[in-house]
């Protein structure tokens, strides 16, 4: 049974602060400063260019790619972390398409993170020969997986309402109709239990600075099922990725069979000893503890916000099996009551038009923080604070 | 004029450390582990998700980038950083081809630094498009450049001779024939002079992590003349170049006529950390003294190892302003010899086949530097130190 209030008494979190934005970006664990004065002076400063070899940094693209490959079911060996989930997202499907070259199909939904279309209208671009995206609604893309489609790239859980896919049913009917998949791990990733090897995803990608606390801007992942490695085309070809690294040899060769052919370039080795702590934490949980705790908490803050917050309506799924681990909420003044909720510390951030969004985060939140949350909107929400001046001017990330 | 004994000062370097591969990676500034623990501590950890906003976060790319900017001769608001310098080549020359549609060939050299052309192979790939790289000896570069080529691709400072391209003629005569310029400062930056505004590159790339001393794996930079930010495609379209990013709209609309749209996905914070203080240390800087100091060190060593080194020959260039800030010498036991300099804790480091590599940083290098570096190789070379077992075995990173 995972002991929650150890993982809490691992992070560092500010006093009187209810962080209800673990889904956006984790908190500090409190191990992180201590990691990186060692990283800083007994590796960097000590051995300077020899770290390279005599600690291990070389290769932590793939003991880190490991650790977190053990936590969204992947086998060893199929799984590394680095550059940022834009990049993995464009690695993995433009693999995908060339394991497809005679189809011009992308299938993804319209409710998917927008860096990710974003990336593939890139890569469209790049190609300049007749794909398309299809961006149907996302209880569209099931029905729409044909075999004209080449990839489909969904992300598990909608970044607003917490919807999640059935990735079961997709990556079966995909490869029915002889499509791949690329799997966006990033709302689901530390958040649910997660099994690619067992659903036998062909690629999935994620963050590492949201469920997984890596802090911000830390090293995103991709794993590749084991059955493409010696097929899989990276294209985005760097150093990192070649058979030989140190034979300067002036033409790419992938390294054969192994995930190393999706590391590109030499990733911040300061992000990895934040990141190599940060999943020590994980160490003590169990992802089906972690969800029937996050149904709990997310069931009892819709429950209350529902009875006693006035206009306030839940915008997600009801079913719990069928959603991730944030919580959202349609509120007209949505912006103004967040701006109002975080000078009261209870933090949670907002998403246009009008969606107030809310991590439920086992590791280091229980029932005192949803009450206090409730509390808190419930007294915005009556006294009408969301109107005062300084709640209204925007900011450039909620 | 530059005081050297206060940058020197600047870097916590080992005691009895003679390190000679500033230009492969910096030591540590001293003042980064306080700048660090202060951004673990007073940022992530107080802020949170907030620091994206109270902290400059979100712009670090474009503060940094204007500060490496200005030690490489760029306007400000033309420089970002993030990503590695695999990702920065990538996007300088997919979005070079684009200006150039109706052209084929991409001209580098075969001395340039492999990941360049990795990168660029797997680019070709992608685009499938007849395109052709074309890489004859660097000095052949120049009369190469015809109106075929769409893109030059050169890295100014040869990773293992250190011979320095004339990228005046290069970009004079590219532009003449219509190309576009892709000029890597990896070797250069911080190395030597460099004006990118005043020579008129297209685009300029390079890493923190080498002159810079940005630690390892340190983001890398871009930079993009002025007069393309408003036609310059990005095809790595990740969110952070978007005009609204947090609009969360469905397509891609790069920022306009800025180079905000050079920006990919979320870099890494922590890494930004580091740099800022391993910039502060060239606010005492002149790049005209650090030319001159340079030289000074490296005629200097030139000179001394000839003179007592038996069978270890000069591989780089005698004319001191054809060169950049290394010096590479060729012995037939090279790989050997470094380990045995390393064991006596002077570092330097080895290029296949055969090539001794040392980085001449007058930042935190002086004449008793050099005077250790060449004793410790007179002896080895002597009593032939080099051919102790312990120097055989190659590790990964030398």
């Amino acid at each position: 049974m995972t002991d929650f209030s150890k993982t809490r008494s691992m992070f560092d979190i500010p006093d009187g602060m209810t962080y209800l934005n673990g889904n956006s970006l984790g908190p500090m664990p409190k191990a992180a400063p201590e990691a990186m004065d060692r990283f800083l002076k007994d590796e960097w400063r000590t051995e300077i260019i020899k770290g390279w070899n005599t600690k291990g940094w070389f290769m932590q693209t793939n003991t880190l790619g490991d650790r977190v490959g053990k936590l969204i079911g992947a086998p060893a060996g199929t799984t590394v972390v680095g550059d940022t989930l834009s990049i993995k997202v464009f690695q993995a499907v433009s693999a995908g398409l060339a394991l497809v070259p005679d189809r011009r199909v992308i299938l993804s939904d319209n409710g998917n993170f927008p860096t990710d279309l974003y990336m593939v209208e890139g890569l469209m671009k790049l190609k300049d020969d007749g794909y398309e995206l299809r961006i149907p609604d996302p209880e569209m893309v099931l029905d729409s997986i044909t075999e004209e489609v080449a990839v489909i790239m969904v992300t598990e859980v909608d970044y607003r309402t917490g919807r999640k896919h059935d990735m079961k049913a997709i990556i079966e009917k995909a490869h029915k109709c002889g499509a791949v998949v690329v799997w966006d791990l990033a709302h689901s990733a530390g958040a649910i239990p997660v099994d690619v090897g067992g659903l036998d995803t062909d690629f999935a990608v994620g963050c590492t600075y949201k469920y997984f606390n890596g802090g911000p801007g830390a090293p995103a992942f991709i794993h590749v099922a084991q059955r493409l490695m010696d097929v899989v085309e990276p294209s985005l070809s760097g150093w990192y990725a070649h058979e030989a690294p140190f034979a300067f040899d002036t033409d790419f060769r992938p390294m054969p069979g192994a995930i190393e052919r999706m590391r590109i370039g030499t990733p911040s080795i300061a992000s990895f000893a934040i990141l190599e702590v940060a999943l020590d934490i994980w160490d003590h949980v169990d992802m089906n503890d972690l969800q029937e705790r996050s149904i709990e908490l997310s069931n009892l803050f819709i429950k209350e916000v529902e009875a006693r917050c006035e206009g306030v309506t839940y915008a997600g799924i009801r079913d719990p099996q069928a959603r991730g681990s944030h919580v959202s909420f349609r509120f007209e003044h949505g912006y103004a009551c967040m701006q109002a909720l975080i000078a009261e510390k209870v933090i949670g951030d907002f998403r246009a038009p009008n969606v107030m969004r809310f991590g439920i985060t086992p590791l280091f939140i229980g029932e005192a923080d949803i009450h206090k949350a409730v509390d808190t909107m419930e007294a915005i929400i009556k006294n009408e604070t969301w109107r005062e001046d300084r709640f209204q001017a925007r900011g450039l990330v909620t």
